[in-house]
């Protein structure tokens, strides 16, 4: 069994690392850390663990995370994690990060998007970006995994075929995406209250929100480029999910069925990665509560363009489930264990 | 390994069933059967499941259901159930359906609140009312459940420990209950369009719903007398789930701590019941998607009333979940096995 | 024209305050007081009010405001209201204040359910309750409208008639109310979040909600006896409305038909109450965005108890409509003047 | 006063134009055919008119509406449209069509999207296209309207002045919308129940939804030169509104001040069309249930591109609310007659 701490427990990603951990059949939860509700039940905060976990939240002590975890997960701010990680990292636990401190190669990228400088930048070395599915053997010999963004890995994965096998144009990328409200966390700010975010939408973070840095580096590396590209996100009501809409120029004519064939192909080992059939796109529904990624395509030939149309559980494949999937990974357990269940549909 | 059939797998309690027993340790489902979408593929329908369950649906076959299975969920409008059950009972499968066919002692007052005379009135004296606790040991010993009604569900046991034990008047009895729309089904009708019942809600069957029938057999069983109710269901907009607020006078000056205490001990034994502590009510996100049911209680003083709030989700503890649970105690495993999750809260 | 000010323009009931006014034709509004945002451009707060109102808030300023000012609406927090009213009505100006500080007529019952000392009782001789429609004779000549509570407004309504003519028991009487979000307010609390309240409802403040104080003293005054009942409130998933369901044991059998003959003519010189026609019930979205009250009966004859179910915006005839009503009758307009809109419905 | 008629007047555009109609100072509601309800009480179909409408549905008697009208809105199906508006055409009446059928210029556009033959192609060169901010003048001289669609509408109002003044290239135009539930009409489908939309959205009709020979239609005609265009709607879980996020790439270096500049020039005398501040961005909620387009821009310095966000209500300038602005065109009134109502916002 694998004894697992999660710091920041309290907040959407840490109550669905809870919820995947203590289903999870090789998993102990030893600490849920949580400065804010320090002493209290968990079960008290979230009244659904109920009957089910019975653990209180403490204050953060290093010393005993090290003594009692195998692996920790921090479901923490950004900043808030570089300042403690260095510290955890040094006893030797193995660390799945969920905030963005750990997912770049290059810390002036770091600074340029999150407007500060990283405090650790040495650890950026060690630490691997945790999308499972391009970096899983890099993963297996780390310890410090950057667990990506729930957009960026929406994003990436709808495009990655499409620039590993150079099939679009670098220039000219646009991601268009939709999230639901969970992705703007529990904090209380006057549009996350019901009736401000209920029966509207909007876009936000326009040219310059931080997931886009990842996303670029990511796909640069795929496409053995510098891109560059444009993503928009946008808050929906609906509690989970997100769904982003890409479009891309082909290089040259290729039918759907050519582009689909080479997205089977990509994702043949992938359980997570499901391709949509022929005349099928994907809808959030299918999966939210659950760590598949859905992916469509759809060509429109007047333009020589491609639609591709991924969606995620931006708590579960985008945050808390593939942080698991990354223990499993670090841990040689199957990929799937405790994350095979399906969408919520209804 | 039980091995277990769905008939009308396709509608909301079918697919539930689907979900829980596709997750159950103990059982492999052997046929999925479904008029409407015979010879299509499970997961082309309901297209979360791809990738977890390869099955197509298929036309109904007693015999060949009888050969396969050891259990039988009958998830049909009432009266198909009544008309194929028989044929399913006398092939010597345990069934438990999901109608209301089987739920009455007296096929009188089924004919009274169904409007129609029940055409198997003989199966009625083999057949047990599914609600696990408060029958458990009959259900044991039976091989036909009528699995209970969700508002019957959450309205009975959250009164039953007053009935029990005398604590309230048996008139005046007032059950205010609401249902989300997955209680109306997956049939296509204006009043489940979403722009209908978006953003509105309303009663509905005021004086007149069929589950009032129900309520009252098992609490005038509790009660050893004749009850008689009023019981009110109103439509609300969000999927799962439901919230019964229930009225009773107390015989006698009765505290808070006293009821609470009356109903720990009803329901100690009891792992998917949970009462509320002092002071707080339950909420539907807490039992959503689990086989929970929530219980608060209130004391009015001025008015020597208690009002007791029940939650539960329809789908699961109102629907599949206890049909689970009711497979379960047939087959003498763990009545947690394959329920075990929390709500999903969010 | 009526020259109006807003004191509290900019939470909820503020600013429906401002759609009516700004839309009503008899309407000059000339302040809008905010204290949180003083020196804002109302259209940069609610920038739905861009092109159509061109105004900015200001601190109060009671000089100033008597002398732009005929008519003061109060939408405050109770307690904010009664500690600045009196200066306002000593300047002779009309006051339709939108809290619970003069809806009483015994400063005691207000002590006993708002817990603290009424700080100006002398002006609770003054003021009058204004539910238009059971008070307009006294409306007319006061100067000084304690605009009554949104669950209250639907539930006297609905239950009026019935006490009027001494139909029900005084006894018995229970009011299960929903209401949607907005009732909430728009301050930041985490039950308001988006994610904490989509897809689940609660009841709240069992027993002890004010509002039960404000109905019992007007059924209380249509019975000519004193008449205690329980009132439970609940969170709903709208913005919008408030629907409550009401029972009461009919003292002698009465049909359905001879009720809703009784409240036809109870209300037949009432625009704003609609009586549902036999067999119909009303539903939110037929009064959402309208000052329409909805009601329906059925009769329970196993029981001998009648159901009422009541429907009103929360915010219009709940709040902002019926401040405007009185507004109309205080001025001497048509009751329907800048009111006569539909409910949304979609 | 005019006499009005609506033609299909049940659907959701259809009650709408009563909602905008029976509040319109200058307009009588002489007709409302109805195919389906026949015969029944407005009032009956929508239970928000009770009260406010006292009318019943009929049937289509071409002679009863030449007499009793002097404009006739046809809220139909595309097709239904085109078969019964020549003979109305022929009476004399005045037209505005909701249909996609009178709003090209080319039936072999028609043909080609539509996917069959324009029955009357000469009243094409009759019509104008009701889009009232770019053909004011021409609408003013025509008896039949083909009144634009909601995503077209709120598309190319948001990219007319970069088309326009020859600001960004025609290549890589990009528009991405997003639709609530009512853009589906009120027919029975599926994908419009309740419990199969809440809570998730899709895109659909992706490289193939007919709005987008609309768009092109019309922004070739401003930018003087073919244009092919991305057009991808998406359908969300509230009731109204639209949001388009689009992207296009700029010719030369623009400042986010000049192009605003240019918006703001453009649509100077523009009552309806709101053009944000520096830094914002439209939210659906700001234009609900009013005519108002919304309109923000950014620009992406780092990609030479512009993104343009743009809100409507679907319901409203996407439909009944633009037909209204044609009508008041058409009959020399004030355009904002009748429509000067703030957004919703909650």
């Amino acid at each position: 069994m694998i004894n697992a701490g999660v710091l920041g427990a309290t907040g959407y990603a840490g109550t669905e690392l809870v919820r995947l951990l203590s289903g999870h059949p090789e998993v102990n939860i030893k600490l849920l850390v949580s400065h804010s509700y320090n002493g209290e039940s968990y079960a008290d905060i979230y009244k659904n663990y109920k009957q089910i976990l019975n653990m209180e939240c403490e204050e953060l002590d290093v010393d005993k995370v090290a003594k009692a975890c195998d692996v920790v997960f921090t479901a923490l701010p950004h900043g808030a994690s570089k300042s403690v990680i260095p510290e955890l990292y040094a006893k030797g636990l193995k660390i799945i990060d969920l905030s963005g401190d750990f997912r770049y190669n290059d810390a002036g990228v770091y600074a340029e998007w999150y407007g500060e400088e990283h405090s650790a930048p040495e650890l950026l070395d060690k630490s691997v970006y945790g999308l499972c599915e391009l970096h899983r053997e890099e993963i297996k010999n780390t310890s410090l995994v950057g667990n990506p963004g729930c957009y960026t890995t929406c994003s990436i994965l709808g495009l990655a075929p499409l620039l590993k096998y150079g099939l679009v144009e670098t220039k000219n990328i646009i991601i268009d995406a939709k999230s639901g409200v969970t992705g703007a966390g529990r904090s209380l700010k006057l549009q996350n209250h019901f009736c401000e975010c209920n029966e509207t939408m909007k876009a936000y973070g326009v040219a310059t929100h931080r997931h886009t840095s990842e996303i670029e580096q990511e796909l640069s590396l795929l496409a053995g480029e510098d891109i560059v590209l444009s993503f928009t996100p946008h808050l929906v009501p609906f509690n989970r999910g997100i769904l982003a809409t890409m479009y891309a120029n082909l290089k040259k004519d290729t039918s759907l069925d050519e582009l689909l064939e080479v997205f089977r192909k990509f994702y043949k080992d992938e359980y997570f990665v499901r391709v949509c059939e022929k005349g099928e796109l994907p809808e959030i529904k299918n999966v939210a509560g659950s760590n598949f990624v859905d992916i469509g395509l759809a060509v429109d030939k007047r333009l020589g363009r491609v639609i591709v149309v991924s969606c995620i559980d931006n708590l579960v494949k985008g945050a808390a489930g593939q942080a698991v999937q990354n223990m499993n990974i670090l841990f040689s357990l199957d990929e799937k264990t405790g994350l095979n269940m399906p969408g919520y549909y209804i």
